[in-house]
Parts: C-alpha cells; structure tokens; sequence
C-alpha cells in the first residue's frame, strides 16, 4: 500500500477486478473491486470508478457481496461467513447448546388478533448454527488482542480499506480511541473501525414498529442504506417478530449490526417497564449476543438521583431507553439494575466480544434543554462505565445528542472527550434547530458534519420522517446520503489524508466537462444524471461544454477554458503568458484607484 | 413593543388580524395579521400562528400580500406601491422621462428563428410610468438619511418586523453595517433589512436561461420562494426577454430584486464578452435601475492583474460574472471599465438608491481552490470599492464563497469583516464539499448555518439542482427552506433576541402532543403534515400521545408525561417530589459504582 488512503486514485493501488456494477457503458462506469492483504482470504471490498480520460479512482464500499456480481447472494441462506476462520482459528472460542428460542422472543406472548409470526416463512431458512462463545478465562474481543500487540486479520482489513498501518489500528483500538464491532457470532461482516483517526462513520436505523412494517422491509432497508454508504445498521424494531426479523438482518449484514435490548426486553413484559428485572434484560442480552448483534446501546448511566434533574425540561426525556429505566427507577424507587448490574453485562459483551454502545437517555430533546445539568450528570456516569467496560476488555464508545444550538455543540464533544478518555463518540445529528419537522436531516445534518469535524467518530442518522413517522426507503436514502456528506465534509475539515482526492476528482470532472465521471463520481450517481437529464435529457448534452444552469454564452467554466486555450496550452504555459501580461501591467503603474470625491 | 422580537409570542404584542390564511380549522391555524407602527399607512406583515392551547405566536413573514386574503392581488396589474408616499413626500426625488426601451433590452438583437418575445401579451399590463431619480445634488439613499440621523419610515418599517428600536437600525445603517435595499422605483417592496445585527436573511435566485423557462415561471417562482420565506430575490435572466421578465417581476414583488447587470449587457452584444463597453454596461445599468432594481452585483474586483492567480486552479474562474469581466481584460489587455469606472458607478446608483453587492467574480469553484491568493487579492480590491461606495452614499454589501472546507470557513468572514469594514457579508453556501451533485442544498447548507453563525448577514440559497440544471418549483421550495434552516440555526447561535422561543413554541407542542400545533409552527406545514398522515392518516392520530415512529408503548414523551402525572402535578410540584425521593436516596449512600476486578 503505497497511497495514504482507500480515496485514492487506483494508479497506485491494485485493486482485483471483478466485473461491471454500472455506468454507462462498457468502457467507464463503476466496478465492484478488491484490495488483497497479507492472506488469501482477506479481499477488502472498494468502488472502483473507471472515468472517461482513462484514469480511475477508488471509494471506501459498504456494500456487501450485493453489488458484486460475480458473487451470487440469496437472503434465504445469507451472506458467507467471511470471518469464520479467522474465528476458528484463534481457538479461544467454542460453540455450545446456547439458549432456546421462545415463542416471547418473538412478542408472542403479547398477541394481537393477527397472531404474532404472520407466516412460518418468516423463520430464517439458513443452515441451523451452534452459537460461539469466548472459552473460559480468555479474553476474546478484539480490545484484548490490541492490548496484547496482536494484529487480527479483521484489524489488517481495516487497515487496508482505511489505508493506514494495521499498527495503527491496533494502537487506536488497544487505547480504547476506536472500536472494531465484531460479535463472534456474526462471522459475515466486512470489519470496520470506528475512531477518530479514521474517517467518519454513519449509522442507519431501521427496524419495524407496533404499527406497521415487515421482516422483508427491514432486510431490504438495511441492504439499501448499505448500498447507499451505512456503515453499521442499527435494527430498533419494537413491534412484533423482533427475534425473527434481526435473525435475516445479521445473516444478511455485511456491516455490523447494534441493537437497543432494552427494547424487547420491554416487549417480553407486555410493555409495563416497572416489570423489567435484571433477568429479564441478561436473557435478552444473551439471546441477541448469541444471534451475532455486533454492539448494543445500553442506558446505564440513567441513574435514579439523575431523574428529578429532568423535571424542569421543555421537553424531559426523548430517548425511549432513557424513559424506559427512569420509569423503572422511580416505579421502585431504586437504582437503575443496569447500573447496578454492569459489571455483570461486562462478562457477558467480553465473551462475544460485543461492543458497548453507553447510551445518552438524557440527552435533550429541544434546543432549550441543550447542555444541561440532567445531560452531563449522566455524560460523567457514562466516563465512570466506560472505565469499567475497559477493565473487562469491552470495546466501547459513547453516544450524544440530539438537540443542540450550533454555539453548544462543541462543548459536547470536549466534555466528551476528556470525561469518556478519548472513546469514540457516537452522535444523533445534533439537530441544530427545532422549528423544521419533515427536514431534521438537514437540520441535524448541520450539528453533525460540525461535530464530527471536531472529534465524533461516528453519526447516527436522521431521516426526513424524524418525529413524525416511520421512514421509507426513499427516506433511508436521504438520511443515509445526507449523512455521508456530514461525515465527508468533516473528513476533508480534519484534513484526513487523501479524503480530498475525491472532490479533486469529481471537480477535475466538472471542470472538464465530463459529465458521466462527474455522475459516477457522484455520491448518488442516479440522482444527479436524472436532474441533469431533466434539463438537458439528450445523449449529446453529456458531452456539452456548458450546463443547463447557465446555458452555453455564460458558462464560467467554458470560459475559463477558453482563456487556457487562447493564452497558451499547458497551464504552466497559460500562466507564464498571463503573468507575462501581467508585469506588463505592473510596469504600467498597476496602482490602486485613488477616489477624488467624498 | 415591549418584546424582543418578531419571532415572540403574540400576547405581549397586538397585530392586527385579517382573516384566515391556513391550517385545520376556525380556531386554530394561521392567519395573515400585521403590526401597526407610528403611521397608518406603516403596517408590518407578519404570520400569526393559533395553536391549540389558545396561546399565539407571531412570526416573521415574507410572502406578501398574496398570503392575505382581504387583498386582491392580480399580477397583470402588479403590488399597490406601499412606499410611494413616503418616497414622494421627501421630496428630493424627482420623475423623468427616461430611457426608452429599445428591443435588444429583450434579445432581440440575436433572436432564435422562435423570436424574441413570444407574444405581446408578455409586455407587462399595469399602468405606465415615469421613472424616477434623485435631485441634482440630493442624496436619497437610505445609508445618507441614516447618516443624516433620519429615521425614514422605512427604517421604521424594518424596527418593527426586526423588533429593535428604530434608532439601531439607524446607527447599523448609517456606519455600514447593515444595508436598507430599496430602490425610489420599487415602491412596492415591504422594506427589510441585512447586516449581521438582525436575523440572517435568505435570497432565493430565480431566472429564465437560454436554455428554458418562461416569464410566468419566473414569476410564479418569485412569489413561491417569497410564500416559503425567501427575504430577496435575484433575477439572473440570461435569455431572451430579460427586460420584460424583470418588469413583471419587480412589479410583483414584495421583497427587494437582486441583479447582475453585466448578464443582460453581454445579452447586447451577443454574447462575445470582448465587444462589451462601459457604455453599454452603464446603459444597462440605467435601465436597471429605472426599472427598480434594487440592489446590482457588480464584478469589479476582477482585476486584470489577478486573472493569471487563477491559472493553476482546479476549477479556474466559477463565477459567471467573473469570468466574463476576466475574459474582457485578456482579450483587451486592458484594466476592467467596472474597476476604471467606479466612481461614475456609484454617481447612478445613488441616485436610485440601489445597493451594492460587490460580487466574488473569483469565487472559489472547488474544495480545492478555497481561501487561495486570487480569491483574497479580489476581496482586499472590493474592500477599496466598498469605501469608495460609501463616499458616494451607496449603500454596499460584500459577495463570499463558494466552495470552502469547513476549516476554511471563518477565514473567509473575519478577513471579510475586517477589510470590508464591517460591510453585510452575503455569502452562496459555502459547500463544504465538491462530491454531492443533487445534495448541494444540504453541502451547503451546512457552510450557510456556519458562516452565518460568524456574521454573515445574507445567505443566498443553493437549490438540488446546483451544477446540474435549471431549479423546477420543488427545488426552489428546497433550496428556500434548507436556506431558513440554516438561517434560523445561525439566529439561535448568535443568541438573536427571541430567536429561541420559535423552538420553544413547537418543542412545547410536540412535547404535548399537539400535533396541529406542530405541523402549523413548522417552516414547512403542509410536508410535516403530510408525512405524519403517510403513517398514521386518521384523524384521531392528530391528537394521538404518541407517534408513528415508535407507537404506544415506547413514545419517551408519553412515558415522560407519565412519570410527571404520577409524582406530581405541576412541574415544580414533580420536582419537589423527585428531588425529595433523590435525596432519600442520596441519603443512603448515593455511592459511586466501584468496579473490583481489572
């Protein structure tokens, strides 16, 4: 690896080819590629855009097997176990009965007139799997191998699709500034680092809800916003089939999957939160570690002294994790049991080697409650879990708001930084406004390209359809797009090396008027052919040297060509002739344009 | 007025109310009203908005007298001049005959075989009249009255819809901080104001091109971005019937109209940039002018000495004016007649009142060429211009970027400030990055909210079709909204007096479960409406205590709610009680977790 990152012209790297993924034509387009590593089995996944002028440029792909077409993908038996060996072979896990499915793992228990599993088809038909779990006295997750010197093979494919030092990365994760989310049992993915030294993350959420959606939805969301740029996928399903549906997400995820436990936890007690024990919650915890969820946001830091601080709120606790426990704690009065219990969580995440997601359950809900007491009281609870996760060898980052004024943002992230020591942080926008249901994309889209640029490693999307309704497919892309521009625009802001060989590219493009690079340059290429194409929809316009925009008399960008041409060929030749003409202007007096009137 | 701003609840100020303009029912909804100033003929739009809970809350409002139905609008006949009285009883202005319109005003110098107009029923309807000047040896701009210490009723005008004292915006005027667009031949406009003091304001750019588009589109478009809440509006027609689209649209238009006169002079001479002259960009700018333009940009910081700084740029000269007055100099070798003839400039603006914007003709194009040696040489030239304006009483504003990192941002406005003397900064985007093609609202969006934050007091709006085509309908309500997103984040991080009780208002609403209330305080009712109704359309959802996004049982807020019913009545009742129960438990103990193993 020669070049300083996987955004990098493909001059330098050496990307395996496989076979067309689109474009326009058989010459330029798109391919889905590899970079190879030290082993035959390690393939890091790329985007390979082929341009007009011959040159070609290589994208970081979240993708999955789906956009490769010489891999032949069925969500009925679910994505290869890509990571299995690599498992296997360290022989510090074993495979063992595990715990039995029960009809309530499902909602069963809580039926609604239309029954729970609406069909018997919805049982994922994969080959059955024993799942895995760390031996006895070994430390499995991928913090303990860091912290031991060694280099993973899933630690050398980030390494690759970062373009940075497999050291690096080892380093970054043994001084808990980054997390590689990799439950044992979800041998499928295609590993990925979240940490500040490395690019941006985005998360999607998905997941069906009591009133509507379906297993089939959810799987195809999920590919979606991977074809999109998703880095993880985090499934909230609340309603019924929760089991079920994760089930297909995992053995269809190329990108790790994190859950919110708690959640169908709630739903085993018919969603009467003040009948949530400890055991309920382990169970759940287990089931899910043993279907593969590669991390999980737990709301441990809502302790009970931290609820009264809420009272006075515009808006008092948005997060539902959040509500649930303070509803629980003031139900019996007593200490949140996730609090109470968290060394015990920590034994069970460290044998799967899940990933701790410390959830902000009071995080504010409204720019008026931004920054507030009830907020940081629980952002110090969370420094005090995270030290304790470490100790166990949990892998963990820290999540943040939610709404927050553009002057506050940056306190988020210091307090952050210096109270959870460096752990990735993990932030929901922040919305930087209240006033625009329908566009909280595009007001947390701000918060976070912001925050992001100072230090958050990872964003949790938002859609459109945030407050008022579940999204769409066409909402997933939207957010999922509209956070990719965050995260880019923050990886260009921090200076990340070879992020700005991308726009270089795609601005080369435009100025050069090759339009079918500029769209597969695009980060939604679709998109931007379909509204240059609404103007303009001829084949020659592809080629015009002007846009629809200005028209062909006052396109800047031909003019500015056709100064090149007529001042001298090369640029090198153009300025020396323009600043030959130049001096000559100086020599004339070149002064400054005095006034004579007040 | 006893409160702060606009943007406050109506209780403490007394608009007066029309009748119903939207929402759902008798009671509640919004409603045109206005608020009275010294004067009865000195009424300020506003938009008052009924929620549920019988409270009020009055906001800002732009979209003219089409939104009040007790006024009959008819666009062949144009706005009544609300200002016309005021202009006419100064007395320093005086009417004249004029420059006759002669045919290439439209093209017709190089029509199509389609012709120049399409039809007379172009030609704009409303009643003839004489243009109108300054007397010789007066100076009637809003920035010599402020300096003169009058308070014009204009000025008086923008205190109200501003909610500051007249005299503040006197003093922001009169020291060039804050520019009063408003041409003595635009009487129709209902005055504004721009400079960083007052709420960050949005232009919406809308004209034909020679590709497409029709005069009634323009039209249509003006008075759409207005509804949605564009503060100015730039007409940058650059087909045939530049003049009589400009017509209609100033006889329209209720906000000031931006212009950029150098496109229809390079209309005069067929489009070959060399064949301009100072003549016939001076003509255009008269006929501008009369016509009631009420602020031009004007490229003259491209100087000829800094065409050769652009020679290594990655994108070279972007800016359409910029690289017209850059080719002008090359093909002359010769110094710019904008720069060369300044002073005789300023002589015929002021005599309009029609305000500067000093254009960025060297804009950066791409993340690559920001905050480069040309881009700041043209800036050190407009801040000589804009003093040279101010000797002439022209009121001026200064044009920004562009494309621009995030790190790169508050260069460009403290530079900006400190060379332009504090001038209004107007600034397109910036985009952050280079590689969304049909996502530029929202790669630039997030540079608006940022520079504005910092002091940019105007944002010009990037719509999705940015580099693409020409904006449709939808991509100018897009672009608007996305732009008051922005606008209204940097309102809130400045710490705009009463900018924050907006968000208040609707977090109130939603945190209560007023849906109506929500969709109706929103920038955008009808699409949160809309998407709230695609998940859960029934009527009863409307006042449902959850939403669709998690359903019944998990709704934070319902649980919220619940948790304050059950502990108390009142808020401070509730935390009274809480904080009672926290100390019971502080009491015994409160201890820190601590961790035994490692």
């Amino acid at each position: 690896m020669t070049n300083k990152d996987a955004r990098t012209p493909a001059s330098t790297q050496n990307p395996t080819e496989t076979s067309a993924g689109g474009g326009a034509g058989k010459s330029v387009g798109w391919h889905k590629a590899y970079v190879e590593g030290a082993r035959p089995d390690l393939r890091v996944p790329v985007r390979q855009v082929h341009l007009t002028n011959g040159q070609s440029v290589t994208l970081y792909d979240t993708s999955g097997p789906y956009t490769d077409p010489l891999v032949d993908t069925d969500v009925r038996r679910g994505l290869a176990p890509l990571r299995e060996n690599w498992i296997v072979a360290r022989g510090d896990t074993e495979e063992y009965a595990g715990r039995p499915v029960r009809p309530e793992d499902d909602g069963i228990k809580h039926t609604s007139p239309r029954g729970g599993l609406r069909n018997l088809d919805a049982v994922f038909p994969g080959r059955p799997r024993l799942p895995r779990r760390g031996r006895e006295g070994r430390a499995v997750t991928q913090l303990a191998y860091a912290r031991r010197g060694e280099i993973t093979p899933e630690m050398e494919f980030v390494a690759i699709r970062e373009n940075v030092s497999p050291e690096v990365v080892r380093e970054e994760i043994a001084a808990g500034r980054a997390v590689l989310p990799a439950n044992v049992n979800h041998p499928e993915i295609e590993p990925m680092i979240i940490g500040k030294r490395f690019l941006v993350k985005v998360n999607a959420n998905i997941g069906n809800s009591a009133v509507t959606s379906s297993i089939e939805e959810e799987v195809e969301k999920m590919t979606w916003a991977t074809r999109w740029g998703a880095d993880t996928v985090m499934d909230l399903s609340t309603g019924r089939n929760i089991h079920t549906t994760r089930e297909w997400v995992l053995r269809n995820s190329p990108v790790p999957i994190g859950t919110v436990p708690l959640y169908q936890a709630l739903e085993k007690v018919d969603g009467r939160a003040e009948e949530l024990t400890w055991e309920i919650y382990k169970d759940t915890v287990i089931e899910q570690a043993e279907q593969g969820v590669d991390y999980m946001t737990v709301h441990a830091g809502v302790r009970l002294a931290y609820v009264p601080l809420t009272a006075n709120r515009k808006t008092g606790i948005v997060s539902r994790g959040g509500s649930i426990m303070a509803a629980w704690c003031l139900a019996h009065h007593k200490e949140s049991f996730l609090y109470e219990n968290f060394e015990e969580l920590c034994e069970i995440l460290a044998a799967y080697d899940v990933t701790y997601s410390l959830g902000d359950g009071l995080r504010p809900g409204s720019i008026a409650d931004a920054n507030d007491e009830a907020q940081f009281a629980e952002l110090r609870t969370l420094g005090e879990l995270n030290r304790i996760a470490k100790r166990f060898h949990v892998q963990t980052m820290i999540e943040g708001p939610g709404h927050v004024p553009m002057h506050k943002i940056k306190e988020n992230i210091d307090l952050q930084q210096e109270i959870c020591e460096e752990a990735p942080f993990y932030t929901l926008g922040p919305l930087t406004t209240d006033v625009a249901p329908a566009y909280d994309h595009i007001t947390s889209g701000i918060g976070a390209a912001m925050i992001a640029w100072w230090g958050t490693a990872m964003l949790c999307y938002v859609t459109p359809k945030e407050h008022l309704g579940l999204p769409n497919r066409d909402d997933v892309k939207t957010g999922v797009i509209t956070y990719k521009i965050a995260a880019h625009a923050a990886d260009l802001a921090k200076g990340h090396p070879g992020a700005q060989e991308w726009d270089d590219a795609l601005s080369d493009a435009r100025f050069e008027f090759r339009w079918e690079d500029q769209f597969n340059l695009a980060l939604d290429p679709d998109t931007a052919r379909e509204f240059h194409d609404e103007t303009l929809p001829a084949e020659p316009a592809k080629t015009a040297h002007f846009c629809s925009m200005c028209g062909p008399k006052f396109c800047s960008m031909r003019i500015s060509q056709d100064i090149r041409r007529e001042h001298g060929g090369s640029r090198a030749e153009i300025e020396e002739g323009m600043a030959q003409k130049s001096k000559e202007f100086a020599a004339s007096g070149n002064r400054v344009y005095l006034p004579v009137v007040d």
